[in-house]
């Protein structure tokens, strides 16, 4: 929990309370905010944070962008396994020994908790010197009422989701090719945020594999073939913003656009042929490609020169 | 869940697997590990790290103790509920871009983690440019039997646990002291962790409240304070070790020791006097001070200079 003698520390406190008034638990204030649960579904727990990306939201103090980045990194791996997710603790780490930013941070994300049901059960922050700007970590609890296998199988249809833009993930490399000097405002577009979508989705239709194109972008849909090959048709749908143009001319390779960025599409589906014609009805889903049977291969149709490559 | 890009990920999962055997859930492997609970008792969550200690282990690659220290700023705070720990997310940054750092920390943490039955249900690393070192943070979650208050009462006796040293925090102020170009072992002796002793008190003995003297240091015990002050004699037992001496002799105030260092006390723990004499046959516990009428202030004798303050 927060540190006591922190001087904002009541002030943070009524922020974390004001998530408290929950359908899934009733907290109790105590040394530590106690949990009662109203439910008794399986549970999945997952962390994660804004990296590199914190260097350029710190330039822009632009914390409320950040917080959505550090939501939707956890949320959208959530939506994986159609976890609803119920309480979550915050990781800050700043070269700020101020409380300006901390503060911002935890405004913005108390906002969001109280929008989505999420009780804030604490967190931690601390003021490095050794850190360069902000980053932002979640560890988020969810439940799960159904658990699911996710397997893209033959004969699926991959309908895709357009993307913010760069996301959280790459940044290490867009700060490499951009260096210190150069500035672009995409580099603080927050991340799309697919859990809603995907929970709204898993009521009514069969849905066999979702894959959230983050680190590691399309070759993480690798892990999730098995006796298959997914292809995906990208000049079909969700083409790549001017951003990711500029990083190929920059000299990434296709293949490293597709292995390291989202390239304009933060989410795929696997579905079943029967459920696509009601599913393309929501204008946010358009299909990309399909599955074949295959060796575990992902086979991407570049949107940058049309080539075909693996990932 | 760890990046499946990763190389170094078959490894990591393995290590993560091997902690899955635990009396207090069942861990279900899929795309994250799903936790099916054998209890339903209230739970509280807690995430701490190990800060600027974390560039000293970097120096001298000392990842267990790292771990250690990460395990105990998290463990000893449960203590403070009498929680018991049975899943944890581990978060890694680091400035190393190989997996030797990584791997070394995740195999002390699944080893800690296989002894005391605590799940590790996923994690996140990244490694930065924009980090100096290593951090090790971690998210632990447990349940409580009985929720109980945690209050420092009028007429009780404090005892104290000894610490090992400077544990995990306070090291901003020391690295500000020391400068870059100076070394002490003291700087990577691991925290050491009551959590276990303390639960076995709580099974016999009426503990009315308890404080772990980490962050803000003996400060923290304002928090629990209504309508007494407590009063430390130190010279009385758990001397500091020398390493706090060497602090205070290089400029830092006596109520700037108390107030930044546990000064050799690492656990503090308020009791009736009827407790007294059954708790000090265990020579982990010493008496220490007493609480008595007041006004919320905590008075300590210091074992630097033998002057009385209030820190």
């Amino acid at each position: 929990m927060y540190n006591p003698t922190k001087p904002y520390k009541h002030a943070l406190v009524r922020l974390i309370e004001s998530t408290w008034r929950t359908p899934y638990v009733r907290v109790e204030s105590g040394v530590y905010p106690i949990i009662h649960k109203k439910f008794s579904y399986p549970e999945v727990q997952h962390s994660d944070g804004i990296g590199t990306k914190g260097h350029y939201h710190w330039r822009k103090k632009s914390f409320k962008n950040a917080v959505r980045d550090a939501l939707a990194m956890n949320l959208n791996d959530l939506a994986l396994v159609g976890a609803v997710p119920y309480a979550l603790q915050d990781h800050i780490v700043t070269e700020d020994t101020g409380s300006t930013s901390v503060m911002a941070v935890m405004r913005a994300l108390a906002s969001e908790c109280r929008k989505r049901k999420i009780a804030i059960t604490g967190g931690e922050t601390s003021h490095h010197n050794t850190v360069d700007g902000i980053d932002i970590g979640i560890t988020v609890t969810g439940f799960i009422k159904r658990v699911r296998k996710n397997v893209f199988r033959v004969g699926d249809v991959l309908l895709g989701m357009k993307s913010s833009g760069l996301h959280a993930n790459g940044f290490t490399k867009v700060r490499s090719l951009f260096g210190p000097g150069e500035w672009r405002d995409e580099f603080v577009v927050p991340t799309a945020i697919y859990l809603d979508t995907v929970l709204e989705i898993l009521k009514k239709h069969q849905v066999n594999g979702m894959m959230h194109i983050t680190g590691g972008a399309f070759t993480k849909i690798k892990d999730l073939l098995e006796g298959a090959d997914a292809h995906i048709h990208h000049p079909q749908a969700f083409m790549p913003q001017p951003i990711f143009h500029e990083l190929y001319e920059r000299g990434v390779s296709d293949p490293d656009m597709y292995a390291t960025f989202n390239c304009g599409i933060g989410f795929v589906l696997a579905v079943p042929k029967s459920e696509v014609r009601a599913l393309i009805k929501n204008r946010a889903l358009k299909i990309i490609g399909e599955v074949t049977r295959g060796t575990g291969k992902v086979h991407v149709t570049s949107a940058f020169s049309g080539k075909r490559i693996i990932v």
